[in-house]
């Protein structure tokens, strides 16, 4: 389900929004594609240094829009794509997901796991 | 009030991302670095291709978050700067702000104008 070509995004550095719905209106948090891990279940592992407005509005609401790119690599009609992906979020503070980003990133406070339920390229 | 490191970060390519309020949730788009144009106003221009459901939730709620970064510039605490853009946005179909996108980006259906209310370095 993960489509080669975000593979390929993903070896290029960039941002990652992270977007929640909070009782105020939407909030984006950012990570960087070099963070990301993503595991044979196909869920992602973003480290979480801060990220404590993100994981109130998971509590409230667990669905969370990310999007990722590169220039370097060839969209549908020139150089540049981009992904949108939409799917739940979970915050982890323990357990073997916590432990893998910890191990990489020792100064994360959480490990924000994401499910994802689509993934579109758009552009 | 446009900081001197966010003009440092669209120096890089990278992507933006748009988001905005929809009635079902959050909607995220997204643009590059280097389309942005910022006026001695201090208003951003973006070009518009699609971006119709962007269009669709700034005519119920004009708030707009942007956020951009470069893993180039340098952050508060290593290599790799963002920034957060709140404020509201405007499409405009014709008039001098248009016209200048169109100009650079002819295959634009709109312009999408940012009045920034705030920006704050993330990382």
């Amino acid at each position: 389900m993960i489509p080669e070509k975000m593979l390929e995004v993903l070896n290029y550095e960039g941002v990652i929004s992270i977007v929640t719905q909070g009782p105020d209106g939407p909030h984006v948090a950012n990570t960087w594609n070099s963070y990301i891990i993503i595991k044979a279940n196909e869920r992602l592992l973003i480290p979480a240094g801060r990220m404590n407005k993100t994981e109130n509005n998971i509590k409230g609401d667990s669905r969370v829009l990310l999007t990722l790119g590169s220039r370097e690599v060839e969209g549908f009609h020139s150089m540049g794509t981009g992904f949108l992906i939409t799917g739940t979020g979970e915050f982890m503070h323990n357990g073997g997901e916590y432990d893998e980003v910890k191990k990489r990133f020792p100064w994360i406070r959480a490990a924000l796991v994401i499910t994802p339920a689509s993934i579109t390229q758009t552009l």
